[in-house]
């Protein structure tokens, strides 16, 4: 393992620096990727959507995000350069997959895009469908081709966690696991920006040395001598939804836009547009497209948010979340045109929000006991993981609300119309 | 409540400056007190004792904490001074108490005090008692006659908890509950110095925020705004027990030192000796007095700690576990000694040790939901920290150890064998 | 002195976060100011300009820093709460058009609008006489009328220095001296976005500690006890001109966008729009407007920078800088103009840029000897403030400096040649 | 270069822990010295003497410092990796001295050894030579022979400057020169326990990233890109100076001890207890062996320092001040006799002090432009390091002072009286 990133990470004198007092070094190479035009975007790409509404500092973007999991790649290989196994299976060329991959796996985000990609709707890409057309052509797949030993393909293969070695798939789960590089930058840079203790807390540097090579099982394990630093990261992600992510404010907002998107879902030349815009281009899209009068109070000049008059969670009202549970987005959106109808609203005056389903508290992973030989699973050896995995964020985080324009505020609604629209 | 130290808050140019960057504000009676004989003696008095096994650095002593405890106090009674109820029931006399309970709750601790009041034995006081000594006679009685409105009585009785207006059982709560104002310093103090982020990761803006007055109750209660700062503060005591306070290195060091005062106890006049030394004298004292030679192997100059053997805790083996939480310490040193007996190895060459039974997660406080006015306990509208309170604590940090001399550190036993001593 | 907003200050449960942890105790008259248009369009304005093509993640705003400075304006009001003269001497409504000022400061600010003032031309106003217009109408104005026992005239009068009493004059310094409150925050605040510890290193606490009060003299003093924090915060200020503000790339896009402005200076409907803009308005009206080709190298998808292909100082060379420095902006770009012909290029493809002239190392103010009762000018006592104010900002960091487009970054250029082009 | 110890650094799961979350990687043979007697009694060698009376939480320990310079040694030789001819010229055994060097350098330290070692006396040995003794034989002798490749006196050689190589010169001004590991390490521990931020101020990053290698001039150069990181250490080290290490009362203790000292010169077997003592050895020491009662004033239970009644410095009084230059230790211990007498004071009742002539603001360093291709000293491209080398240290924060005991703190005395007295 000689590549020039590594060399770089042990003293360049060609580096970025960004906050918090990072110096992310760059070969020419990874160089000339930051400076092409899709990298370059992401600069216009916040990396956190409506947070800013309630953490007006929280301005800071995509690219900078980019350059941090880059640089975590790095630091993860380093830790890794120290065990023979890993040396010796792990080729040159997939190494460089993962620092592609790394550096490039947020390339194909446009503004707000985690929200529609939530929504779950056919018309609307993921992120990495959209990164796979960005990467497979243009600008950053010459460079690909001519600066590395492997081929936009084979990131994007790995990018989707198609990986048909032992060694790239357990490279992938450094991307994507319960202390990914991924997760591991925003916790603490999304901290740092909105002015939050919240995801600053885990001991990174002891989660680090506490990694462990073990490709004959293709996952990721964990030395217990780091257990606790695992759980303080799962602890702080919890914290971040809690507080930061699914803030009230932010899921006001959140659902409104997804409602905006919803009736425009058949619109494929919007939503393309929409996709390749930066955020003040997606503004005026949308305050242009937008029939319901959404957009106007949310993005307008003087931005009028929706007011929750209903809130329950799992552990407070099981039925009613269940019921909820049950329905999809466009399920939901009906549900909410009923519950309008039976308040005698207009239609886009209500909007039930629920947290997407399919977000949780990860944690497939294993520890291992080095006194003992023995691995486990994480929550197996773990009650609090296990608790916030289960109970504390399904239960208690999870909520369901109804949301109405500001001068309803103060309308009531009983349980049971809930549960009627709900069907 | 118009008192000096509340104003010196505000902008004091006489402050005692200390780690993490705190100027303490002080006013002249309390400068006095702090410069008192008694007070001075903290800074010989370690904050941590065998944590600085472990994290070399953790020098830092219950002089500075006390100052922190103090300064928090003050913090916590500026949040109050914004409640019209707070600053009309509670007499200016008895926020003096709590004031001068603050600066002066430790003022009876000696060495390495919490591993020998662990031991729940007759003829070793806690240092609350030892307090009570210091504060009622001499130089500190003297002063807060002289300077205060209130006797050193009254200080004595509010530190016992013997509080018999509302008012003083709330104030009592702000200095022994889950959020108070000792751990609230400590575990900011102990992670700065030791060098690790575990306790340094929670909200304690957010935390002070949230505190509610409602004496009514007796009790102190907490905002739900404020219940995500709580678990962080619940957490970060847990993490903190698990990696640092109960080490264990650290606990091969507290048996050894327990042990030694175990076979001293009925020597009263040595027992006095150590509980009024500075730490070099306490050392000095116990390599004198001690007959078993572990005062050599633990404070000679070549410390040799002993090493575990065995080692299980409630969820691995209940059985063996339960079997040891029967026993009060001198039943588990009774046991100690058949099973050194067993194992053919010296009475001393054997140490069962347990963590406290008494300690545990505190949780005792109520979460008031400003949305509903309703009142809830925190475990039960907290899924984690319900979770760390019992299984993982209990289970999973409390451990179970058998330590013996270096040289015998290759030693297998029986899980039998302890269980036949353990009877 | 019982202004809302110093009680808020004491503990409020109305507070916007912002990094770096701060929370900023809002009451609802400054939530309302907050909430207006004017102020909210702040979010939309950077708080740095081109710093950002070296330092990418300072994405930070002119909005958080008027709440931070505000916040100051705060502190700096409960510091001297403790001083009687202070408080007998300064009524309330001065106090309020501090606080209104302070917060309202930057309101007049549009995209890059320091690089604009500073070529000091007649079409271009500056940011503060902006500020005058929308402080004396519309939203502002009447929420000031409504709420405040002071006029949206007071304020203005108050920005712009023209206080009538010593009181008012007194409270000025402290929004303009070299220890005033927005140097405080912009130091702090833009070293951590740009992620460098240069404006965070010094003693603010212990500055504030030492503000004296003495409105006989109309001036600002600081106890001889925080000299060597005044002395930090300076050193500071000229670490984070070398570093951040006047680097070197830096220089070049702010020495472009002047050209095109400086193209542009006689239509003023441009120059209007510009100054009512948002950055990616700003940005699209350049694009549009300019001639010279020199936005589409600065704003357009692909940036290109000028180069410099000459560098000097006035110790490196003085005849050199002190013949430019003869020039006013004017003068500059007819000098530019003359090298271009000598060189053989196009006009708009040579830009002379120096460094303001009237921007300094400010260091008028008092330091006071407690001890003997004296007071003495900050240089006077400062051997490192006067080398600071005198060689090393002026002759050291002011550069002067020859940028073309990147094509023409190997061509050479004769000193005489330049000193010829500034005759 | 492939020593285990840059190996560890790159990733080791054997460290020790320290504030300020540092994880010092240590190999086995590093471990063996630091678990040696001489080192683990760095424990009982309290970092800073006096400054506690001034900042109380300055606990920390020469234990913790020497293993940061250790780190810092290895930080610094992963910097010079990246250096062909650094690679190529120094041998691996140079770089062993130099790690050794580094780790061990703080050996000989005594409780309290500046402040005897300023005094320059006969009897008194430097730390250094104190060093070489314990290097030389015993423990630390035999693990260097029996571990590494070189030997105790290529060490002590080192260690003393006496290098005979370009490359051992070199290596030899990382540990002793204007930007060393000791001085990198002391500032921003001391600045860290003290709680003040003064030396925790400069970028060292930039600073290490800055560092250049040339042999050739046997000194060490630093980039011009990293001239201001430069500055802004030695900034960082005239604060330091100015606020801690000289705080006024730090002053009085020292110049108390360095007169109990001075009485005790010709006692040559209470020096040697000393310079082999911990620090509450130390005290009981001089409190048995002092006659003059300064020491039950310094070191009795209750503290009573003496009290400053005459101040100036050079730049008030140069008179006065060149007049106390002129003497040596014994020369002032002279004229404070003679000043006592005049005061009808008793001998021992009067101390002159000024601080050491020979510490200085170190500029001894070249500074490196890549561009240019030249060098230039530091303070000749520097005005602020000139200044504060000059001017600000020699003329302002040296001060001298007479101190007497608290009951004559009002005691006046004349200027010309001092003038007499220093003859």
């Amino acid at each position: 393992m000689s590549l020039p990133e590594l060399k770089a990470l042990q003293g360049s004198n060609s580096f970025i620096r960004i906050a918090f007092e990072q110096d992310i070094p760059v070969t020419p190479r990874i160089l000339r990727l930051v400076d092409s035009l899709p990298f370059q975007k992401l600069k216009q790409i916040p990396q956190l959507g409506f947070v800013r509404m309630v953490y007006p500092s929280a301005n800071h973007t995509r690219f900078e995000h980019s350059l941090g999991v880059y640089h975590l790649a790095l630091q993860y290989l380093r830790h890794f350069q120290t065990d023979d196994d890993f040396v010796r299976q792990v080729a040159d060329s997939e190494v460089e997959i993962f620092i592609l991959a790394a550096l490039l796996h947020d390339v194909g985000h446009w503004p707000y895009c985690h929200p529609m990609e939530d929504m779950l709707l056919a018309g609307i890409p993921r992120h990495e469908d959209f990164a796979e057309v960005i990467i497979s052509k243009g600008e950053i797949a010459s460079l690909i081709d001519q600066d590395w030993s492997v081929t936009p393909d084979d990131i994007i293969r790995f990018l989707g966690g198609h990986n048909t070695t032992a060694s790239q798939q357990f490279l992938y789960r450094l991307l994507s696991s319960p202390i990914d590089i991924d997760k591991l930058d925003y916790l603490q840079r999304d901290s740092l920006h909105a002015g939050v203790p919240y995801g600053r807390n885990f001991d990174s540097k002891r989660l680090v040395k506490g990694l462990r090579y073990s490709p004959a099982s293709e996952s990721l394990s964990i030395s217990s001598k780091a257990l606790t630093a695992t759980e303080m990261m799962v602890f702080a992600r919890y914290v971040m939804f809690s507080e930061v992510y699914w803030h009230k404010t932010v899921r006001s907002a959140t659902s409104m836009l997804q409602r905006i998107v919803f009736e425009l879902r058949q619109n494929q030349s919007t939503i393309s547009q929409l996709i390749n815009s930066t955020e003040s281009d997606f503004h005026s899209l949308l305050l242009d497209a937008d029939a319901s009068g959404i957009a106007h109070d949310l993005f307008g000049r003087r931005r009028t948010l929706y007011k929750s008059i209903y809130e329950t969670n799992a552990r407070q009202d099981a039925e009613v979340y269940i019921a909820a549970r049950r329905h999809d987005f466009t399920g939901l959106a009906a549900s909410s045109a009923r519950l309008a109808e039976q308040l005698g609203l207009d239609r886009q005056h209500v909007i039930i929000d629920a947290a997407p389903q399919q977000l949780e508290v990860q944690f497939n992973i294993n520890v291992f006991d080095e006194n003992t030989g023995t691995s486990h699973t994480l929550p197996d050896v773990s009650p609090v993981v296990n608790s916030l995995a289960t109970d504390q964020f399904d239960q208690h985080v999870k909520r369901l609300r109804v949301f109405v324009p500001r001068q309803y505020r103060t309308l009531s609604i009983e349980r049971q119309a809930i549960l009627d629209a709900l069907g």
